[in-house]
């Protein structure tokens, strides 16, 4: 016989199914939570409700969105002729914050895995290769993860692309050392790629 | 300009208040959340206000329950003579596992500690107290914690009931090392609590 009621046991259950929380960090949140002030941890029911009713993906880009389109592919002031293919809606905002790009994006909602039987049309690819077929974009930025399963599906999108008579430049993040790094801690991919891709100083 | 839609950054803020969540853990949770299929993300939302509104604490001795009376005040079978006094409900339940005993509880919700402003009003001591008044305890096993806030809360209560002319006998947990531990690994306090409570072998 457990102790904890069954309310409570089901509680702890769900908290337990969420990423990097165990038994004990689940045990600790609900009885956080029964403590809780009601409005307050209601009010953490209620963001998880309003996510799951409000948020959709973007119809063009599949960026998260609570209307038709995101605020990125709204934004008319943006470059609309370069395109930046990321891996997830998480990808994109970092690359936002970075300032440097004002280009548009789009969310493949994941990379091809074939060990996780993730493949092509669980993406958004046929949905890529249709925007850049009507659309009149003069680069493609692959900003896919530096992984062996990004690179990959980069390759696998670039040749989905091979065929469009109007198929833009396409070019890649670079890759090389890391800004405030060490050399003598870079792993030797890295430092493989800061050599291949070394860059002429001016 | 964030990139995160209003009702998702609700959510990861509303995540980061749980302890033991950081803005990265909170956001990693968020995405797993919106990829997740609706009627999981819901059953999560749901179990926390089922407990909130569900869940209520035992009118007898304090503990979780979602009736008037927790399962252990309900369990006829239990000794009635022996009262086990804990910190929280979860302390209860780590004494319930260990199935070696089988009395009563009193849970405090807490423990004094004057410099966090808990007082002894805040704790459910007045209750303690009465019900071991009006009761019929032949033993208190003081079950707080092992630590300086806990030992004084032991010792306020004894205090406290020192004037009852029913007062039991009043015990605590045993403190010493701890099984499968290494005494050169052991701390001063718990060794000398070792040797000081030493134990006849028999």
């Amino acid at each position: 016989m457990t102790e904890l009621t069954e309310s409570v046991s089901r509680m702890i259950h769900e908290f337990e199914k969420l990423p990097g929380l165990g038994k004990k960090s689940a045990e600790r949140i609900a009885y956080h939570l029964l403590k809780l002030d009601k409005v307050e941890a209601l009010a953490l029911a209620d963001s998880i409700r309003a996510v799951k009713e409000n948020v959709r993906y973007c119809k063009h880009c599949f960026n998260l969105t609570e209307g038709e389109l995101c605020e990125i592919c709204k934004d008319t002031r943006r470059n609309q002729t370069i395109l930046c293919v990321v891996e997830q809606p998480q990808d994109l905002i970092r690359l936002e914050q970075t300032g440097r790009y004002d280009g548009l994006y789009h969310v493949l909602l994941g990379r091809l895995a074939p060990l996780d039987k993730i493949t092509p049309d669980q993406l958004t690819i046929a949905a890529l290769v249709e925007r850049i077929r009507s659309g009149a974009f003069s680069e493609i930025v692959m900003g896919t993860n530096p992984t062996t399963e990004g690179d990959s599906t980069a390759y696998y999108i670039i040749g989905q692309l091979e065929s469009l008579p109007n198929k833009p430049k396409i070019t890649r993040l670079a890759r090389g050392i890391t800004a405030g790094g060490d050399l003598q801690f870079a792993n030797m991919e890295m430092l493989a790629d800061a050599l291949s891709e070394r860059q002429e100083m001016r």
